[in-house]
Formats: C-alpha cells, sequence, structure tokens
C-alpha cells in the first residue's frame, strides 16, 4: 500500500501499520516531518528549523515492512491503481507506482484568498522555508529600523502586521510583541524594539473564535500586555511593499504603513484533493477539500482513503462532520485508517470514524495561553503548562524534546533570551 | 572606533574593549558570528545551523560602548578616514562612517583559483548557506539513488568527491563516510549507502601537509576506515555536472563520474583586503591579503589595522611571519589589536606582535583526529578527546555548547544516529 503525505495524519498510518503484515510505502516531497504547530516559532527565531523537524527515514529506517521514498505525487490513476509521480528533474527515477490500498492525506497550505500577489509580501509561518523567510524578514526590519536617517520609515519598518486572528496569528502576533519588548530591549542603541506597533486583523467579530467568548477576551488581553494591538472586523483589501489596506465595516479603507506582513488568514487543501474528487467523481468544498465518507474512503473507490486538512467527513446524512484543520483530527483520523486497514486484513468491517474532541489550546506569549478542555475553560499559567506540556509530548523525536525544553527553560527564566535562532538567512 | 567583520578576529576585538573608555561600532553584513571551524558539520547534518551560530546583539547588548550595525563595507577613504556602506537598498541608512581608528578583519572565501563557473557545481562548506546548500545535496543524493533505476547514474549518484586534502577536506569527507556507514545504514531499502565511494583529492603528496608525515600516514588509515578514499599528485582540471576531470603528474587524465563534488582547495581573503592595499600602496599577496607591519598596522596609517585571514604581516626584514589561515591566529591578533588600542589610549607605545602556536588539530570521525601540539604527537582517542574539548569551549554561547555536547554525546554512543540536522531545504 501507499501512503502519500509524511504529516500528522500519514505517519500516524505508518506508525500503526509497523510490523503489520503490509508492506507500506510513505511517499513525501520532503524528507522529513514538520511539526506544523510550532513553526511559527521558527518566524520568531524562537526555535530552529532542526527543532520542528525530523527525518522521515529516521521515523522508519528500522521497519522492515516500511519504505520511505522522497517524490512528488502529481496525481492518480484510479483505474490502474496507480500514483503518479514527478521525475522530470531525475528520468531516471519511477513516474509511477501501483498501489493496492492509497492513503493520501497531503494536507493543507495557506492560500490568499485569490490574490496571489500577496504571497510575495506577506509570507505565512505554516511551510518551514516561509518561516524562516519571515525570521529574515522580522529581524532584518529592526535592523533596517537601526540604520534609518527618515522618521517615516523607520515607523514602517517596526510595524508588523499580521493577518487573521485564529490561533497562529494570535500565536505569531504575542510572539512578536516578546521579541520586541523583551528578548531585543537594550540590544539596538538609536531605536526601542518596545516602541514597534504590532497589529493583529481578524475581519470576523473577535479573535480565536473557535473558542468561548470569555477566553477570546481574555486573549485580547494578554495580547494588549505584550503590546499587540488586536483589531476586528477590518477586512484586507490590499497589501503592498507600502503597507496594507483594512476596510470597515462601513466601507471606508485606511492605510497602514509597514514592511513586515504576515499572513496567517485561510487555509486550502491540497491540490490533490480536487484531484481525486474530479477523479471519482466525489464533491469539492470551497476550501478545496473532497469529501469522503464516514469510513474516510473515496466514493466507490474502498481502497482509497483520504483524511487530514485535505478531506471533509461526511456525516451520512447529507452533511460533512465539523471537523476543525488541527493536528488532533488528521492524528485521530491516521490511526483509524489503520485500523480499518488491520481489520481489512482481518475480513472484519469498518466501524465509523468518530472524533474525540480533546480540546483547544492557544499560547499568546510565555505564561499565558488559553485553553478549552470540555467543560473547563483555563487561561494564564495553568492553560501555559498545558500547552506546554501537549506540544513538547508530541513533538517528534527524544533529542527534540530535549533542546526544545532546554531551549524553552532558558527563555521563560531570561525573557525569552534563549538563543533559538535568530539568524538573518541569505542566499 | 569601528570594527569591520564579526569573525574570531573582530570579535576579539570588541570583547577586549568592553568597558573601555573608547566608542566600537562593529559591522558586519550578517547578523551573527559563525563559528567556523564547526560549519563543516552542518554540511553533513551532523549540526543544525543554529549550533554554529550567534547573533551578535545577544553578544554586545548590554555593553554601553558597543554598538552593532548591520552593513555592508564596500570600500574605504583614508584620508577623510570613512568607511564607505552599500545603501542602495535602503537609500534612508548611511552611506558611510567616520572613524578615528579602524580595525578591519573581514576574512576570507573560498577561491575557484580563476574558475568561477565551478563555484554552482562544487560549492564549499565554509558559509552557512553553502554549508546548507552541500547538506541538501549530500541527501539528496541518496536520495536519487534510491530511486534510479539505471546502474550508471545511482553510482554517480552514490559518489563523493571532495577537493582538497587539507583539515576541512579531510574532516568532510571523513563526516560523509561515516554519514554513508553508521548513520544512514538500513535507511535504504533499494541502495546501501554503505557502497558509496567518497574520493579525497589531494595535489600536494600528502594530506594534512601541516602536520608531520606519521600524522598525515595516521590521517591516511583513519579515512580509509570510513570508507574514503584519499588520492594525492591529482590535479583536478574541470568540474561539470557528469563529475570531476583529474590529472596524474604524467599528464593524463580521467574523469570520475560523480554528482556531488565538494571544494575545499584554495582560500582568497576579501577583496576589502586588496582595497586597503591599493588605498595605501601597501603589498597585495597572491592569496589576496594586505601585507601589514608588525603592530598589524597599515603603511603610513597607524589608525587602520588589518587583521586574521585577510592579512600578512611583515616581519620587519624584508618577509612574512608564516601564519596559517586559522580561528587561533586571528583570535591572537584580535586580542593584541585591542591591546595596542588600550596602550594608545594610555599614551603607550605598542609592542610587536607574536604569534604562540599552540598547535593543529583535524578530526577524521568519530573517536579519530590528529593533533599537533609543540613535540607531541597524538591521534586516534586522545587527540580526539581534545579536539571536542577546544571546540566546545571556544564555540560562543553557553547554550549552543549544551546542544552540541548532547548532539555528540548522542551521535557517539548511537553511530551517528542523533538528530542533528538531516534536513533538504527547499525554496
Amino acid at each position: 500500500m501507499i501512503v502519500v503525505g509524511g504529516g500528522f495524519g500519514g505517519l500516524q498510518v505508518v506508525k500503526d501499520l509497523r510490523r503489520a503484515p503490509v508492506s507500506v510505502t510513505l511517499i513525501d516531497w520532503r524528507n522529513f516531518h514538520l511539526f506544523q504547530p510550532l513553526t511559527y516559532q521558527v518566524a520568531t527565531g524562537a526555535l530552529a528549523p532542526s527543532d520542528v523537524t525530523y527525518p522521515l527515514r529516521a521515523l522508519f529506517g528500522a521497519d522492515p515492512n516500511v519504505e520511505v521514498m522522497l517524490a512528488e505525487v502529481t496525481g492518480f490513476d484510479l483505474e490502474s491503481r496507480e500514483v503518479l509521480l514527478a521525475n522530470d528533474s531525475q528520468p531516471d527515477a519511477p513516474a509511477s507506482l501501483r498501489y493496492d490500498t492509497l492513503v493520501v492525506a497531503a494536507g493543507s497550505s495557506y492560500s490568499y484568498f485569490g490574490h496571489e500577489e500577496w504571497r510575495e509580501v506577506a509570507a505565512e509561518v505554516k511551510s518551514l522555508e516561509s518561516a524562516i523567510s519571515v525570521r529574515s524578514r522580522i529581524l532584518e526590519a529592526f535592523e533596517r529600523a537601526e540604520l534609518s536617517m527618515v522618521e517615516a520609515e523607520c515607523r514602517a519598518e517596526m510595524t508588523f502586521v499580521v493577518v487573521g486572528g485564529g490561533p497562529t496569528g494570535v500565536e505569531i502576533a504575542g510572539q512578536i510583541g516578546e521579541l520586541a519588548r523583551d528578548t531585543l530591549q537594550h540590544y539596538y542603541k538609536r531605536i526601542d524594539p518596545g516602541d514597534a506597533r504590532i497589529l493583529l486583523v481578524e475581519a470576523g467579530d473577535r479573535i480565536l473564535s473557535v473558542f468561548a467568548p470569555s477566553l477570546s477576551a481574555k486573549a485580547w488581553k494578554s495580547l494588549e500586555h505584550l503590546g499587540v494591538t488586536p483589531t476586528v472586523n477590518r477586512t484586507v483589501v490590499d497589501i503592498g511593499l507600502d503597507g496594507v489596506s483594512l476596510q470597515a465595516p462601513d466601507g471606508s479603507t485606511q492605510l497602514v504603513p509597514a514592511h513586515t506582513v504576515i499572513w496567517a488568514a485561510g487555509v486550502r487543501a491540497s491540490d490533490l484533493a480536487s484531484k481525486l474528487g474530479e477523479l471519482a467523481h466525489a464533491e469539492v468544498d470551497q476550501a478545496g477539500r473532497v469529501t469522503v465518507g464516514r469510513d474516510l474512503t473515496l466514493a466507490g473507490h474502498p481502497e482509497v482513503i483520504a483524511l487530514g486538512d485535505m478531506a471533509s467527513v461526511s456525516d451520512g446524512a447529507g452533511g460533512v462532520l465539523p471537523l476543525p484543520g488541527l493536528a488532533p483530527v488528521a492524528i485521530q483520523q491516521g490511526a483509524y485508517a489503520a485500523r480499518v486497514i488491520r481489520r481489512r486484513l482481518d475480513g472484519k468491517p469498518a466501524r465509523r470514524f468518530r472524533y474525540i474532541n480533546k480540546g483547544n489550546l492557544a499560547t499568546i506569549g510565555r505564561g499565558h495561553a488559553v485553553a478549552e478542555l470540555g467543560p473547563i475553560r483555563l487561561s494564564g499559567l495553568p492553560a501555559w503548562m498545558i500547552w506546554l506540556f501537549v506540544h513538547i509530548w508530541y513533538l517528534i523525536g527524544y533529542q527534540n524534546r530535549i533542546v526544545v525544553m532546554i531551549r524553552w527553560a532558558i527563555s521563560f527564566f531570561s525573557s525569552g533570551r534563549a538563543q533559538g535562532s535568530r539568524i538573518i538567512s541569505r542566499s
């Protein structure tokens, strides 16, 4: 069988099929698993890229029934049961691969609502390379401000706009606040990094809308405490080299002069989702996700499973399950898919997929987080401790755990002065 | 005063002038110090980039008399005593800066003996970005070999040629050997990484020629033990996408089919050295180094000091001191320059610079190194322990020391399976 994608979902499928009487080929276009819930910390230099990545071969090298393949999947042939591979940069590599069972877990990436030209100016912090580039931009902004002899330019350099008030937007805005107020404090002679203006722009009427309103309000206060200015009911209508244009509900627009804009707004499923949808005549929703059955299989193709951020699960009654695009969903679906495959080997039918919501977590800064665990709502230090524990626990690789724990411990006791990786990359 | 360059030499000058009654501006085009003696370990994924870098501001942020400036120095005006800065990408930044005393420690980079076209195919491992790119190439070579269905292609992918048999060449070749034989062993299903062919090409008649012949021979044995094939008396006459052409002393040439070539051969001083030479009518040698007096000052300009890899020190008798291009030389010269400046403030004359050779070290792999400490010659584990201790000791930043120690300790006891940073970067 073939598993496409080494994210949380695909990884879980392969892990749970280790030593099962089935041979598994895991295909990814990257040679590593990326721990996306912490990738934004690379963008502020709090963590190094190596802290949030783990080579796929190091995970499965010892498993005789697992093979890892570094290749880009371009499509599928559902009739001949083949995965199509890009091999134009290496003609001596295979162009396709046969499967009996196929699991596609190709994830999602940020979408710019049809404004692809914004991608250049407003980088996202979900992919590793983009996070590294955001890190360079943020640090360079302070450096340029320090050198600038024109006040308006200096102010624009020290203005940071984060688009999107979901967990990622809140977390990155909070971390920029900490970077400016604590970490970089006293590091410059001409500017005071604490003067940095950090704008968090949300189109809806509150930030962290998946949480209870009381927690949104607490997060708002924590952000303000870190020097972040959250704004709601503002739509981004343009992003350019000069700054961001925001539209108020009354239609009026305002240009915020800013040289660093970070995109944390909309997510779109991998193109492989719509390709599967087209081939199997399955529905594809607005976010590009392909609709699969309650057993995660593609309509008419019980041998094809799609899961994670790229799939929308039918509830069997004309609607879909309301699943968030989070790691726990992908992990539970991956575990479910492995169970389905194991049961099939035993000739048993599949049970229905059921998501167990263990809660929501978002951190705002050192010692500040919000947590919603069923009926329990927490904020401040207790929520942060849970956030910390969960992220260390789920981080892949004991060495990464040790290094991240050391960095966070030093950060906690030194106002964020852990070395992490505050370097400006140049090529 | 102005110090140009945050390498070992420049850093030492600034460190030793902390809290001195002089205001120091440190200018570097990078925002971090790079620990070059270990940068090659980034190229094999043994260490992560963040392990060998340290932000300059984090080093000097607390010192009231030190200012850090991120800018590129393009030249000097010795008459008006100004450093010229590139500001075309930021017109609101200064184009020049006045100094009373100037220390230039801009270092060196790899030279391709007039074959600049080789730089594209044969990357070096001295600069951070190039080391990261070599890491991707090495890891990608194994991935491509695993996918290849053509035997000759597969063999070329698994052939690695290192040009230059000095310490860097020996160290990187040894590490590739370890990577292939130990770390990646069992990680692939189709290829055996241990079959990799690693060629170390030296133009002279022995490797590690700065060491005693007996240690060169020991290093040779250690390399062979790691699966590296050293070759001497072979000159590189061409490097292309197909491989490397080597010429024997009898004039015959041989093409070695290889897709990964690493350059560790010739070093050339920063262009700022020849600019200083031209301005002050001082001699510039074949490696581009400017000749300075025994007190490291530029002829006719006692207010300008040049040191480290970019300077050649006159012995006062028509010759130059035979100083190697190593960190200890730059550090001792930096300390000397700071002493000269402090003595001037007290109205005292400068003493002559004297280099204390503390010895030579080169590592070949886990547990193997050669060391020459005055009359004492060591190899194997004792030499390696010294190498380890010295590198941890001189590494900048206690957090880097902790993380590197953890990685090396895990590596030592797990055949190099420490996670380090074996990721393939893509942009």
